[in-house]
């Protein structure tokens, strides 16, 4: 342990190097409370990519697991500690290179914080899209090693489809470069992509070169009351099947809007079963959102709001940002799923999952990123009460098999980490778990980046 | 040879393998008529998974090369038949197998037509975007495989961004399946972008599942003309500084003009020395092309023409689409060139190429992607004039060479294939060529996939 303390303090400055077991441990894991966590032997913070080099050579040399993190804002435990590992912290390295407008291009290091540049791009009339609900404490580089997703996905895609080129440091420090910083590019093998939610078990990314969009108006919320949850899934299979590009269209239950009201008197419709929130950010808002009121009647709401202006908006998406925190504050911990189901097998994905709550006897909120058929059960437990914490796993895992029997994924936009690890299997069948395995043991044939988690 | 091809008889109908010698020649190579181009020892028409998995078993089983087939209209040589290869062409799977409006997806085998399946899903009021030149013949596949591009990328992107899932039959037989059907998901590492841009390198793709768009209105498109390329360069980077989002923004060089009126007698202006088109396909485009004409005027454009209705600018879009066939009709070969660099550097690269073009003595016309800033040099010939077939190869390398020095890439679209092997180490570096070789063997341990291709 001394040796490989030493090791790493030849070439990185003193406060770069965190070996006070009280401060390590605050850096054993992310936000998947859950999940098994080791005790990191040491915490880097280096500054520069030499250090970040220097940092995997010494892993290599001693063969220590390395554990890359970002702000630790993640939802499956991709970033806990394994035992007597270094954790590599990349918040430090949290400098905007460049921002662009003709190549609409930003280049950053992996520790800038989401927001930090999104406000940065907005300046210079730019829009930065992946907006995970953490974005006003999650790293590009976290975003990156999740592949993350957000509000804005069912119109602008995922994190994977901003990212355009990386440097990466691979597990012998050795600096791969991958894609392109021009608009297209196909030279050679997708690298590019492979890294993209790799979750650090394939290389420590270290800059990226991401692609920004023109700023667009801002966008106008319309909610609409469901007396059930079926009925709303079923203004979205019409929503989505007419064409309409909505910037984003989520779903509240029940559950979830009496959280937000609890904790912070909002005043939404705890009637409702469901509540659904459509938004366009087209310069003329007015035809779309007039046809998708219609839409949402003729599938049975009872009461279509269209908000009237853009900070009337942004008051009604405070309260769907505002869901995970409050259902979280219902229990002493929760578990979020991530399932992703065909739009048109919502209903049933909700209809099951009220069902599992009810079988377990279990709190359990949903929020959806329905227009992309992505739902967020939240199962809420006492982790002190071993019965009901046995419940909530059971009724977590059988979740995922329900997404899966729907021809779902286990997971939308959270990742594996260590939470789902067991699942992944299921999903992906022996031939694609041998062809990860191997693509894995390519890059990191001596297994010490972030082991245990994804494979 | 008898032993291969009675294996592969096994269990392929009759008419599903071709030995004729004078048959299989006529599959030698793709459009990329300068590269060199073996000899097949047969030719496999298979229509099913299960056929390509018999032909991937017998050629693993008799170590020999499989060289996959589209349409054959690639630009690189990617799908030229090595010596006594195995020549799968995917022609013959061509069912569309779905095309969903909810879930915005369409799964299709892999020799579907790439106009076939854009007229079909048009037909429900949806758009596939990528639309190489040669979309009435290139499959589905073949874009797949070269990750192929076209005029919508400037604001669609490239092929992609629009495949969510393959299955992909291994070197071995197996049968992979990657990605999902859904909007979203992250479930382990992205094979399905590993696979799109391998050139038939890594897997036989036999499925495929992509996203799909809600149509757009028609676009209208704004033709300018200019005095010089570098004047309309400038142009773009205004246009595209500014935050507009064209849906196409081509340029063609006064060469290509000129050579598309020769052919189809259509009234260019053979007298400008760059003609820009802009397009915009936004419910009302008049604020846009308003603006873009006053940005082409500030940039010294001599003419600014807005087209007055879908079937003018489809006229337009018709005269761009000919300078490929046009420029080809100058001389009896044609090398293109497919550099794509940094939009600021567009001008830089045009001048280049043009002095290029005068050192050489030859006729280089360019047609451009300028939004993406992705050129192509045409680099015209004939190769019975042993003088003149070396100067091409020589500017076609030089045109390369400075679109590297301007932070461009060798392949913006058209890919590697054997046109551009050398170059790719140049780009890539020797780590990433080690990376990509090291993923190569993990899924073609024998060498048998498309030998000689990409790497």
């Amino acid at each position: 342990m001394d040796e490989l303390i030493g090791a790493l303090r030849a070439a990185l400055p003193a406060e770069a190097v965190l070996t006070d077991p009280d401060v390590t441990a605050s850096y054993a894991h992310d936000m998947a409370s859950f999940c098994e966590a080791g005790r990191p032997a040491v915490v880097v913070l280096p500054r520069t990519v030499e250090h970040v080099q220097h940092i995997m050579r010494t892993a290599t040399a001693h063969r220590v697991p390395v554990v890359p993190q970002g702000a630790r804002t993640g939802l499956s435990g991709a970033a806990n500690a394994s035992d007597d590992c270094i954790v590599l912290s990349l918040v430090k390295m949290d400098r905007i290179l460049e921002i662009d407008p003709v190549e609409r291009i930003a280049v950053v290091e992996p520790g800038v914080v989401n927001a930090v540049l999104s406000r940065a791009v907005a300046e210079q009339g730019l829009y930065y899209p992946p907006d995970p609900s953490s974005w006003e404490q999650c790293t590009i580089g976290g975003n990156i090693g999740t592949a993350s997703g957000g509000l804005c996905c069912v119109k602008y895609g995922v994190t994977a489809e901003y990212v355009l080129g990386l440097d990466v440091v691979l597990a012998d420090g050795r600096l791969l470069t991958t894609g392109r910083r021009t608009a297209k590019g196909v030279a050679g093998y997708d690298l590019t992509r492979l890294f993209v939610g790799s979750e650090g078990s394939l290389g420590v990314v270290v800059k990226a070169v991401l692609a920004l969009k023109p700023a667009p108006p801002q966008q106008l919320v319309l909610a609409a009351e469901f007396p059930s949850t079926a009925a709303a899934c079923e203004a979205v299979r019409e929503i989505m099947g007419r064409g309409h590009a909505p910037s984003l269209l989520e779903l509240m239950d029940r559950t979830s809007l009496q959280a937000v009201n609890a904790m912070a008197h909002m005043g939404l419709p705890e009637s409702t079963a469901a509540l659904l929130l459509a938004a366009f950010d087209t310069p003329d808002p007015a035809p779309d959102l007039a046809a998708v009121a219609e839409l949402c009647t003729a599938a049975g709401a009872t009461e279509v709001v269209p908000a009237d202006s853009p900070a009337e908006s942004e008051l009604l998406l405070q309260a769907r940002r505002l869901t995970l925190p409050a259902l979280e504050a219902l229990k002493a911990a929760t578990m979020i799923d991530d399932v992703c189901v065909p739009r048109s097998r919502l209903a049933a994905m909700l209809d099951g999952t009220a069902a599992i709550a009810e079988k377990y006897g279990l709190t359990i909120g949903v929020c959806a990123h329905v227009g992309d058929g992505n739902t967020h059960p939240v199962v809420c437990f006492d982790p002190a009460d071993e019965d009901e914490a046995r419940r909530a796993r059971e009724s977590f895992d059988e979740i995922m098999a329900l997404g899966l029997s729907l021809g779902g994924t286990i997971t939308g936009e959270h990742g594996v980490g260590v939470l789902k690890r067991e699942w992944l299997a299921r999903e992906l069948g022996p031939v694609a778990m041998e062809v990860q395995r191997g693509i894995k043991a390519v890059l990191d044939p001596l297994g010490i980046l972030n082991p245990g988690k994804v494979l």
